[in-house]
């Protein structure tokens, strides 16, 4: 009796580790990982189910060496990602100084964060993905600023709050380049059309979806 | 009964999953976040227990633009660490043949994979270091050289078989400014040498050290 009494309180404490592990602010779809050889969804995937990552502009302050900086983004509603990542970003910050002075930047993601890596991070069959363009402010007040918006909000709903004062206004990565490593023998070849017509991602919750799209 | 044997089944499942998301190849140990006041000792920790990052060169092949590439990297032994990241990086990749023209180089870690964030990975609380500085290649035989693989194959440990052939050599990043946001407020001040001299983590185990180091 004493057993079942302790399994209990052992599969209670797994619960709550599991509920408090999935209780995160930010909201994402869980899509299952795409096949390797679909090297566009592959890196479409990276970008929809990632919510933050690393953005590179050239450093104002250290006369013009890269500076990396984390940040959250999204690229669309939970499983309706458009590919381009959006960004929410202050004047208060270097990265946004940066990209107003020179608008070449970077934004890469990693698969480690959405936990189907088996091996080391820089293993080949955990997937990266690095992003080259141009990092433009949004015009304000514009319909594409008004999705972004959304885009953001929906997966980052603390944004909403971020005081007002910090001058918060939204950008995105004009895909200019795409690096992609998904598996052994080096980075994929993929043109930026083909990463944004890509529809292959395979959404495996639709009730979720309908019922983010509402808000 | 039936409900017990299912409480069972479920707690399998939750150990399982729970035993899994630890099975992880890379080693590391578990260190206690450190007070926030203590800023060198948050980036310190920051670089401790993480395995990977952003490491932002200037691109070759784009002009110039900036370049982040997921990479893994250790700063030390578990526990042991000494701030300095160093990088097992091939010829065969972007980063390492844009470093070898100009070394100039940042590397971003945030607090999201360590698992302590309770908000959004971009709001203040949620810790992230960016260094910037030079990435130069270790001389092969050195004495430092050797400590770095040591360091590296210990929280990496599939780094010991990956390609020879790949021309994988040890880099370091010789650190040259310090961007840490580790609360509200703006990025905190750090010199480089109150970095390097932090000495306040605390190590939850003891133990494990020692195990490890024998290694």
């Amino acid at each position: 009796m004493e057993l079942q009494f302790r399994l209990r309180q052992l599969f209670f404490f797994f619960f709550l580790l599991t509920v408090l592990e999935q209780s995160y602010s930010a909201r994402i779809l869980t899509i299952s990982k795409p096949d390797r050889h679909d090297v566009a969804a592959s890196a479409r995937w990276l970008v929809s189910q990632n919510i933050w990552g690393v953005l590179s502009t050239l450093s104002i302050e250290h006369q013009g060496a890269p500076f990396g900086n984390v940040v959250s983004f999204s690229d669309g509603l939970p499983g309706k990602g458009s590919g381009i990542p959006y960004f929410y970003l202050t004047s208060l910050d270097p990265t946004t100084r940066n990209a107003l002075k020179d608008a070449r930047a970077s934004f890469a993601v990693s698969e480690s964060p959405i936990g189907t890596c088996k091996r080391d991070p820089m293993d080949p069959t955990c997937s990266k993905l690095t992003l080259t363009g141009k990092l433009v402010p949004l015009d304000e007040g514009s319909e594409e600023e008004e999705v972004a918006k959304k885009a953001l909000f929906t997966k980052h709903p603390e944004m909403m709050d971020w005081p007002k004062g910090h001058d918060f206004r939204v950008f995105k990565l004009e895909i200019i380049d795409i690096f992609l490593i998904n598996w052994y023998g080096g980075a994929k070849s993929i043109t930026v059309d083909e990463y944004l017509r890509s529809k292959s991602i395979k959404v495996s919750s639709f009730n979720l979806i309908s019922e983010l799209s509402k808000r």
